[in-house]
């Protein structure tokens, strides 16, 4: 058994306001592409099919294409779920009708315990969920957080398991000890949103989506995400995106990540004003790329986005490089700051403001309100 | 071949604020029931699913059970086509797959020439269009209007044509001659929106939607529209809503108008406060109803809605009888104010509504206003 592991495709995404579409089909065939050179039994897409609940009509109709490549063309087994980027009642209509030419797409916890079987082994796709959706599923109130639900999910998913086959989860949520970048959404604060991999080691392999780096878990080998199939920040410009293609034998499990080169890249560049509006320079670089731009120059430079735009028209940030020198004298300014009174700071911080001194009125209330605020404490 | 035809279920459409999706729900089983009571062969839905084209959660939820329930569950094939409400390209997901199952779900010009047959008919599903598409389709600047369109689509239909066969078209228009009521929405403006009925004589059956009145067309009994399943506005409470069973023989066509009782229907009654508010009087009606209420009083009543709502939970529209007596006394009022100078109007207008009197100094600005606007013209 052999498939292809993806997740966080997030169609419709944008990129400080430009569309991804375009990237997103051309990676979307290079994706293909692997699989019928690794000839894989399946493709398994763990979640964040869509970047929103409601998607543009363009990514509906990207979405639509890519399903009919994929099953109906290609004829591949396809394993999906919803993650938390999707709608899940948006995205189960017609799954009914998909399963029966071997596209499963779950989008209900209850649909994760009847394993879809192909040939040795046992897939347990479990879509994104709410702790609510497992009390409600398990009749148990004291299931509060999605640590405590993933055990008793695991748990009655190994009720279920074939001794003799292999079993693989897929499912999209934070694993406990793998690494975030800035773009995914926080599915739950207070520590509480996390998996512990352990409750995990039962399974042949688990098939991750959420994090958007492949690279995010280094523990367990049999525990991984794919990534996503593009870089969605800028702090992701250092991540290789690709797929995974999974190999599970009678005794062994191997995964191998394969890189997806995109058709325009997201990279970051350090340079002058002078350097970057200089064809020697730009020529050297990929200006159709999205990207992120720090500037050394300290002087004032009008019109500066609208003339670089000439050059490089995807642009998706534009920032003066803080020398050194400069962090430093901010960070006493700052120490110092802390040391003041409550009113001498209010004192400084209106006069930097207004360029007015406090009237003895406002003084007056101001201590006042200190007062007031000490006896409330 | 026997079939039920049914449009415009506008899944999702509130009434004054008020969700029908309960309305709907229900209506929906008693079609159900008609359709197994009638053994069908099909059920053809001539547009409209949705009420809107992106539709609500709860929406999407309801038609995802509704198409299990007749397609999975009751294995009816089932034969429809997006209408004007309706996104195509979100109605369009999954429809490759549902068709394997019997379920043909049209939302594209171009899938409208290659007949459904069923037994011993060709069913043409032909979505709702524009003018546009059909000029993109034919490769022709030429067609600028529905009617043009329509002409070249039935012309292409017809080189389809099995002649040992019967001739179904489902479509979505308005059909010239038919009586409109005030809940659908307009198409298109100018008198070039809709489609003559000798267009349509071709075939043995045209199954319509977008028209919400059953009754909206008398001159042909093989044109038909099948009404929506409820009352989508107060301008419709006298329509009788349901669903057609059309059978369809060698030689012969038969459709029959069958009623259906909504689980709340809309109604318009007129009477005064004092009997509104008496039992004796709202005993006697379904006071669950959505109500459009005449007032026949002419006093001031304070918190008039609030107290009638008290009575009558679902009240839609509130208004005054308006006397013929003070019709005619408005008319003739009307009819004096014409024949007012326009500076002696906005004189008239400003003291009714301020109830003060225009200052020289706005009575000359108004004179210089009628005199630059007289030279313009």
């Amino acid at each position: 058994m052999k498939f292809l592991h993806t997740a966080d495709w997030h169609i419709g995404r944008k990129l400080n306001g430009f569309s991804l579409l375009e990237e997103q089909e051309d990676v979307f065939h290079k994706m293909m592409a692997i699989a019928k050179e690794e000839d894989v039994d399946a493709i398994v897409i763990a979640g964040d099919i869509y970047d929103r609940s409601i998607p543009s009509i363009e990514a509906v109709a990207l979405f639509n294409e890519m399903m009919i490549e994929m099953n109906i063309k290609e004829k591949y087994l396809v394993l999906a779920i919803s993650g938390n980027h999707d709608s899940s009642t948006r995205l189960e209509t017609g799954s009914y009708w998909l399963k029966t030419q071997g596209f499963h797409l779950h989008t209900r916890l209850e649909e994760a315990f009847i394993p879809v079987v192909l040939e040795d082994t046992q897939f347990f796709l479990l879509p994104y969920f709410e702790p609510f959706h497992a009390r409600q599923f398990f009749g148990d109130d004291r299931i509060k957080d999605i640590k405590t639900a993933m055990i008793r999910v695991v748990e009655k998913m190994t009720e279920m398991f074939d001794q003799d086959m292999n079993h693989v989860l897929v499912s999209h949520f934070f694993a406990a000890g793998s690494s975030r970048s800035d773009s995914e959404t926080s599915i739950e604060v207070g520590g509480l949103d996390s998996v512990p991999m352990d409750v995990l080691e039962v399974f042949d392999y688990v098939a991750l989506g959420h994090l958007h780096d492949s690279r995010a878990i280094t523990s367990h080998e049999s525990i991984q995400y794919s990534g996503a199939l593009l870089k969605y920040s800028l702090s992701e410009e250092k991540q290789e995106k690709g797929i995974r293609i999974v190999e599970l034998k009678k005794q062994s499990v191997n995964n191998t990540f394969i890189p997806l080169s995109p058709l325009r890249d997201v990279a970051h560049i350090t340079a002058s004003h002078k350097e970057l509006t200089t064809p020697s320079y730009y020529n050297q670089i990929n200006r159709e790329d999205y990207l992120g731009i720090s500037l050394t120059d300290t002087t004032v430079i009008t019109n500066l986005l609208v003339e670089l735009r000439q050059i490089y028209p995807r642009i998706i940030s534009l920032d003066r490089v803080t020398h050194e020198s400069k962090k430093v004298e901010i960070a006493q300014k700052e120490k110092a700051l802390v040391k003041l009174s409550p009113d001498v700071l209010l004192k400084k911080y209106f006069e930097e403001i207004t360029e007015e001194e406090l009237t003895e009125h406002q003084l007056t209330w101001i201590e006042e309100a200190i007062i007031q605020n000490r006896k409330e404490k």
